[in-house]
């Protein structure tokens, strides 16, 4: 794989020394002639020259019939000429030296046509050959607020620079990217550091565009629109390298029903569709998921302050009781706390107000508050000095324009993250709105629901901060005592395709995952003397590698105790095995301890085309399709994620004991999971599914009851 | 109670032959300032005049002394004077001949104080001894935009009437209804016909001025933001009468969380019933529940134009690729379908456009439509013929202006609901906007999850009303045959307070429900003899008042057989009782038939403060409170009901049958729902609480295992 993209590898991408444009025209009916229009309209400070070997001059600046007779060697060259001429082009720019290009062209990939799709890897090739980063083909460039260049030909720029932000933009769209994501943030007030709308990815791709925001100076929030992640490694690696520098990905990534359809295909794979294991890795790796383009700028209007809410305890002050009623429980809807303030705080409140018999909270300054505006400032600043408020919500409804600079002022003395609910207009000056507030960079919400919503999310990226920060880095992160991936292997090779309950459980306790007490008997005397071992009552299953289901064959005999009973169970076990399956191949019949009481969970590992090794945790038993209570993870895990897995479950308060029961052994739990995750990250290549159903869990530990492995055949290995 | 307001009634209040306002100032630092301002500044076609011992002219017009000084009886009179002298304005009013007021004054029941709740008594009395209707107290007036009359003191009135629309607004508070609501309604296009902020409601409620907007001409939609429903039966019977006319209701209502329901209690001292009822509620009478106050318009957006899609198949257009996937991913995650377009419509598309070689949708006609404007026009309106086409949405991003005026045309040259995504801007003109098109009788949505969100409201609704017209009115309802009320009374009044399981069950086989076979034991011998009698294996169960779970005192038995066991189990269950609870009463033992097999439901039935008898269908077992799965509605039910409760469980596909297991008898549990909910109806006064958990529902019927009744006792039923 070409080598990633670093912060400094790609500076001169985004700031050409100077650039040249191959295909410009002044005819705005063609993409050449919009591309000039926008890039010579946006201006930049160093030279961009027009290549067309037909014109004399472009929008004022002369043109050149050639990369080649350029007085300089252009570092960044934009191309919109035919596909079948872009390797042409590219040559002749490799040739003179020129290290970046944008390929706008389309009739690549995206055609689905086999010449498509040749030309698209003969400019991969030809990147990685010639050592060019090309952006493209079939995208629609960017734009650099940073610097002041741009190399696109969106209508969104049409009214030339505005002032850099701290926010980037990273879509595979244009049309996505530009209006719904750039311009609307930029409208609402939020700064834009660089936009990219990279296309096709034959070379550079989103994360490699990304990386390079987070990596830089300029930017601090990262949004992304994404039809497809290219690796899910370096996926990650972005991730983490943004949760290092605490750096929030905002990600809006498509295919979230795609994936559900997929998910009803077969057993397993119902549980980890696709977008499931999306959205584990987004929460392990602390990337915040929306759904539409207008929730990116929304968050990255709080998130950019860098502000981080200590805690989920809110404050909201406003002169308007019904406003309070709608953010008292929006608030509490999404998760978030309404402060019991401190006495302090209400002391001095009723000193402000003597009126103000209880002060509840959000806190309703009444229509006292109209006709004194010192009132709202001072109650503001109070409140927030509260140790038991993390996050302030002024609410603005019909605001003076002194109004709206006190909330400016507050925001400004205090640490705290403060968002402005403004839901009306502002009577002495309707030039003064929700959007100055921002661009004053007060994070400022038209709607309850997303004001809440976004301090949800900004508490959430907190508590993920904590849990990124507790936990050991990769590095360090250890296999569990004893596992041991050589051993695991060579017990796999020599088993079938689909591998029995008893060789899988040894593959499991390898690894140190505590399985019930059990011996493989090949007659109905030897079944008798183990369970007598074993002692009190046993479970009989039957082995083939034939019968993967062997409940549904009715070969299992649960809760047999005494001698005669186990021969004859041994042999109706036996019987119903070729009753179900003749010819069936035997290894013989399970004699088992019966584990009593508990709750029944599955653990399993699945394999990701994108991500790798997947770790799920759900419910066990038939329900699991039905009430789709399960957890991923990517695997390995750390502790704080494997604890953070089970918090996501329906069932966790079962966990916890309810209605006198004890509670489970969440500790034992948690080790189980995190040495499956060891087991899937070495086996991954030659496990395919792993399921552990059920894993029993009770007060005094856990153990796994049955578990099936059925290994990665030769020819998909060959494909993976 | 008053007697509901009517259209007819309220038109007077709405638009009086002339109007007065008592407390007039020209000082715009006084409520009463502003109030002249707002209303004088709006304008009227009929006499209004300002009243106010201390002025001789207010804003231009003569300024009278008193009400009875004025040159006519004015109709309705707005009050803004002290709490205390409210009455005496009222009374001279009365003696005037007033029919209306609006009382704006603060310092009621909003107050929480003696003072306060006793001057509100006072005006509510008032209202019903002069037969005056009031509004208020502590409220902001309303806004006809209809007839041109405001009486209220919004600064978002100040540019003067706005053109009426047919979408109304009610709602508790008033800078919420007519900053939230109303004003951003109309920024956004939408045209209001009343807006109506009510306030402390002493009189007239909420439910009286939707009423009035449903029953007239002017207004489609009502959109509602309520703190409290004063009564349940009201506010259903106001659901049925816009059910009938087709006229949506679109409600925000406050108290979903705890935080919720005590803002909202202070505020306006309203009383807060279940929330999970109010979902039952509007969901059985087509309420269109809604989380925040843009929602509200955004929604009256398309339900506004009365166009109900047939159904949920959607196709969508655009020019660009990334939008059509964003659209394809939000319509499928909010349950919708994208159409598969007609052979015709496919044929059809090819011919415009000879490069589409595949027609997907939403449809995505590429870049190709940037030169050609009339293929975007063509493509919309053969679509918007396609049969398999329910509903319409046309993308724009940077639209021409011509392509604005293209999805007008098509909005009008179609019957289909027409929803146009906008997400950015006109280059050719900045005032052509989203709000342009939406005044100009359009949906328009800024934002492609809203927009789906619409639509999918919009389809429910459709679905509501045929469901709705299918089921019999309340007239016609009937009680299932043999239903006897006296005889279940009878039952009642002699048994304890906690009704056993028994007695419990006879009650509900009186309204048809199946219970096992069983028969209670006094000894070991009755039970032995009974258990033979039953045949198979049986259940001993405790009977005891004293003893309502029966599981927890380990007093029962399960598949017991055999006369010698049904002896032993006997024994051992009163032997259980006894040590859970000595001297417990104990009526004997229920031998009882085993139920094998089957899916376990719980049946309940409540009593809910606002709407009365409250049913709720669930999943049986431990696990109710953990899973939450559990369905309600008001009785009575109609079969219509009954099946729509069941579609809303988690579990819904269990009963269909999972793995090959028989599907459950729906019909019989329908049925036994239906029965519960008339059990529910008639007994609601006598009965607290029912429970049966379980029923168990198996292909071959239902029957009900277990069942308890806790009966009303005295003190509450005084109360009640």
């Amino acid at each position: 794989m070409h080598k990633a993209a670093s912060a400094a590898s790609l500076q001169g991408f985004f700031a050409p020394a100077s650039a040249a444009i191959v295909g410009a025209s002044e005819d705005l009916a063609k993409f050449g002639g919009r591309l000039c229009k926008a890039v010579f309209g946006f201006g930049y400070g160093r030279p961009v020259y027009p290549v067309n070997p037909s014109r004399a001059e472009i929008f004022g600046a002369k043109c050149y019939p050639s990369i080649s007779a350029l007085p300089e060697t252009p570092e960044h060259v934009g191309i919109i000429v035919p596909a079948g001429k872009v390797i042409a082009v590219l040559e002749e720019c490799a040739a003179r030296g020129t290290r970046y290009a944008t390929v706008f062209t389309g009739g690549f990939a995206e055609t689905g046509t086999e010449t498509g799709i040749r030309l698209q890897q003969e400019v991969r090739a030809f990147a990685q050959r010639a050592n060019m980063r090309i952006m493209g083909p079939n995208c629609n460039g960017f734009v650099n607020f940073v610097d002041g260049f741009a190399m696109t030909n969106t209508a969104a720029i049409r009214d030339g620079p505005r002032p850099a932000g701290n926010v980037g933009v990273v879509t595979h769209s244009g049309g996505l990217g530009q209006i719904n994501v750039m311009w609307r943030a930029q409208e609402a007030g939020v700064g834009i550091s660089y936009q990219v709308s990279c296309g096709n990815e034959a070379d550079l791709d989103a994360i490699d565009f990304a990386q390079f925001m987070v990596e830089g100076e300029a930017t601090d929030v990262v949004m992304m629109a994404l039809e497809t992640i290219r690796s899910g490694p370096r996926f990650i690696a972005l991730a983490r390298a943004a949760a290092e520098r605490a750096k929030p990905l905002v990600v809006l990534k498509f295919g979230r029903t795609d994936a559900g359809q997929k998910a009803a295909s077969s057993h397993t794979g119902a549980m980890t569709g696709a977008d499931d294991v999306y959205n584990a890795v987004f929460r392990q790796y602390g990337v915040i998921r929306v759904t539409d383009c207008n929730e990116l700028y929304e968050l990255a209007k709080i998130l950019r302050t860098r502000r981080v809410p200590a805690g989920p305890r809110l404050a909201a002050l406003t002169g308007s009781g019904g406003h309070a009623v709608l953010l008292a429980d929006l608030g509490a809807s999404v998760g978030l706390e309404w402060s019991t303030l401190s006495e302090k705080t209400v002391h001095e409140l009723q000193q402000l107000m003597p009126a103000f018999a209880g002060v509840s909270n959000p806190i309703d300054l009444t229509s006292a508050q109209t006709g004194a505006p010192k009132l709202f400032t001072d109650a503001m600043q109070l409140v927030a000095r509260d140790p038991l408020v993390d996050a302030l919500i002024p609410i603005l409804v019909v605001p003076t324009i002194a109004a709206t600079d006190a909330v400016v002022e507050l925001h400004h003395s205090t640490e705290k993250p403060v968002a402005v609910l403004w839901t009306g207009f502002c009577p002495q000056d309707s030039n003064v709105t929700p959007a100055t507030l921002v661009a004053r960079g007060v994070p400022t919400y038209r709607d309850a629901l997303t004001c809440v919503q976004a301090l949800r999310a900004s508490v959430d990226y907190g508590r993920f901060l904590a849990r990124y920060r507790s936990r050991p880095s990769l590095q360090v992160m250890m296999r569990p005592d004893g596992a041991s991936a050589d051993r695991a292997r060579a017990i796999l090779a020599l088993a079938p395709e689909t591998v029995g309950e008893n060789l899988s459980k040894e593959v499991l306790a390898l690894y140190g995952l505590p399985v019930t007490r059990e011996e493989l008997a090949r007659s109905a005397e030897e079944a008798a003397s183990l369970a007598e071992a074993i002692g009190g009552s046993v479970a009989l299953k039957i082995v083939s590698p034939d019968i993967p289901h062997k409940t549904e064959a009715n070969a299992i005999r649960l809760g047999v105790s005494g001698a005669a009973r186990v021969r004859a169970a041994y042999a109706e076990v036996m019987e119903a095995a070729n009753a179900y399956k003749p010819g069936a191949r035997i290894e013989g019949v399970l004699v088992q301890e019966m584990m009593l009481g508990g709750i029944e969970l599955m653990l399993g590992v699945t394999r990701d085309p994108v991500f790798g090794p997947v770790v799920t945790v759900g419910r066990g038993g038939i329900h699991v399709e039905i009430l789709d209570d399960v957890a991923h993870r990517i695997a390995p895990l750390s502790r704080p994620d494997a604890s953070d897995m089970l918090s996501e479950l329906k069932i966790r308060p079962l966990l916890e004991g309810v209605r006198g029961a004890a509670p489970a052994d969440i500790a034992a739990l948690v080790d189980a999971i995190e040495r499956l995750s060891w087991l899937a990250y070495d086996l991954i290549d030659d496990v395919r599914e792993l399921a552990v159903n059920p894993l029993v869990v009770r007060s005094d530990g856990v153990r796994v009851v049955d578990a099936l492995i059925v290994k990665t055949n030769s020819t998909e290995y060959a494909n993976a």
